[in-house]
């Protein structure tokens, strides 16, 4: 396959282009250009002439979103309609596989989360991906892609910038200090293991058609994770609560149904949370 | 109430402009400010202080869309967001209808639309409309203004721009030409008038929330629309196919399903066809 992966430089891209060489994918990334010039965009689409696009690359920190939405939707809305635009230049409409995100789902009350759930973006970074989606929707009712929607849940593994809580409590484990920060504890999230999440990429182009959770489809509490941190380091260390880490009111717990992905993709999560941990730990 | 308007100069801002003067609201317009300068925008309604706001302005014609989504996409999709982030710095959280369109339901199959029909935007112009409806439902999730959307299908009345085809069609037979060019006639659309339409839109801001399809639930093939004009004309004129105003393929049928709007605002289209037809030919 002919694939071109967007972000390849970020944290899952790294993993994905890795994991697409060693299935034999003949692999090309976007480089430096940026999604906003439609023009440069669009060279790279027709000059790979890809089969397959991962589109990964994009503002993904919801607090940057947050503070820059114009920003936030030239790169991650109007990025995507370039990168799709471009596809009706191509003789054959490749699969379109957008990194959508859990986020869209926002406040929800009530987990597991399906597919079939409303969408109600809490944020400028899911409203942002919430609008990719119905570009990809769009270009896709109009043959010009194929288009397939992965929204990812809570992912995790080496290389993860130190914004995001694991990667963070890791860091902070390592550094050697005698006492690590931490925010709230209480709420639950659904992580997964980025090799498993690139899988389901991979998985998702062969297969997929319209929109799929991909998470592990269990939830652990941040205080959970952390317990299994420390434990996985044989480090001690106090845990010390930061005034300046505890967000405003969290939603208690989100947890993805990845029934979907598991029927239409023939996809299983295979990491652990114990075996991810160790991983992420290295 | 203290109302503020944007696009307070278009077609139907200028009937609800009057409508709500004539209803005794204190009416605002919102000038020449451009939507997309944050600062200035947020300068109107800090100074306005509204308890309504009813946002009418942005980019409604499909094809400047079309060649524009970037522009669209400032106009339309941050536009609104800056007018409704502005609202956080007001005491109370005024009321924001959102002029959308039921252009977002897209290439439907069947008739009438209701509420619950997914949207499925086939243009650039009714996708920005189905982003501005979802930042002003996250505005209003998070209780920054309290957010009424309207789906306006076809609306008309004197002074419409000549690109919309009843305002073109009385325009060519105003011009006492011998020759009347149209396009694809078989087309049935749901047209409404815009004197009705103003009122749903101030019921809206007194009694709606969420989302109302707003239309006649009606609808005409705009071969009988031409009919029709033409009668009420009394002139005589030689209608011809012009194939650059043969469009591609056409949803066969738009209508609304207006029950929603009838139930929750107490709204009844109150002009018929032939009435809104004269009105227009005036």
């Amino acid at each position: 396959m002919r694939v071109l992966v967007t972000g390849e430089r970020g944290f899952v891209g790294s993993y994905l282009v890795k994991y697409l060489k060693e299935s034999s994918d003949e692999v090309f990334g976007f480089g430096s250009v940026d999604l906003r010039d439609q023009e440069k965009t669009e060279e790279v689409v027709i000059r790979v002439k890809p089969e397959v696009i991962y589109h990964l690359g994009g503002i993904s920190f919801v607090p940057d979103a947050e503070r820059n939405f114009k920003e936030t939707l030239d790169v991650n809305v109007l990025g995507t309609e370039h990168i799709a635009k471009a596809c009706s230049k191509l003789s054959h409409p490749p699969t379109f596989v957008l990194a959508s995100s859990g986020e869209v789902y926002g406040k929800v009350k009530t987990v597991p989360i399906s597919e079939e759930t409303r969408p109600k973006p809490a944020n400028n970074y899911s409203l942002s991906k919430l609008f990719a989606e119905e570009v990809v929707r769009k270009k896709s009712r109009e043959g010009i892609v194929r288009g397939v929607i992965l929204r990812l849940f809570n992912h995790i593994g080496p290389g993860q910038r130190e914004d995001f809580v694991v990667a963070n409590f890791t860091a902070q484990l390592k550094s050697g200090r005698k006492e690590m920060k931490v925010g709230n504890l209480s709420a639950k999230r659904d992580f997964s293991d980025v090799r498993d999440v690139v899988r389901a990429y991979r998985l998702a182009a062969e297969q997929g058609s319209g929109t799929y959770n991909i998470g592990s489809g269990e939830s652990y509490s941040i205080q959970e994770i952390l317990d299994k941190l420390i434990q996985i380091s044989a480090r001690e260390i106090e845990v010390v609560q930061d005034p300046s880490r505890m967000r405003g009111p969290e939603v208690p717990e989100i947890k993805a149904d990845i029934a979907k992905a598991k029927r239409d993709l023939g996809w299983n999560p295979e990491f652990s949370i114990d075996e991810t941990l160790s991983f992420v730990w290295g």
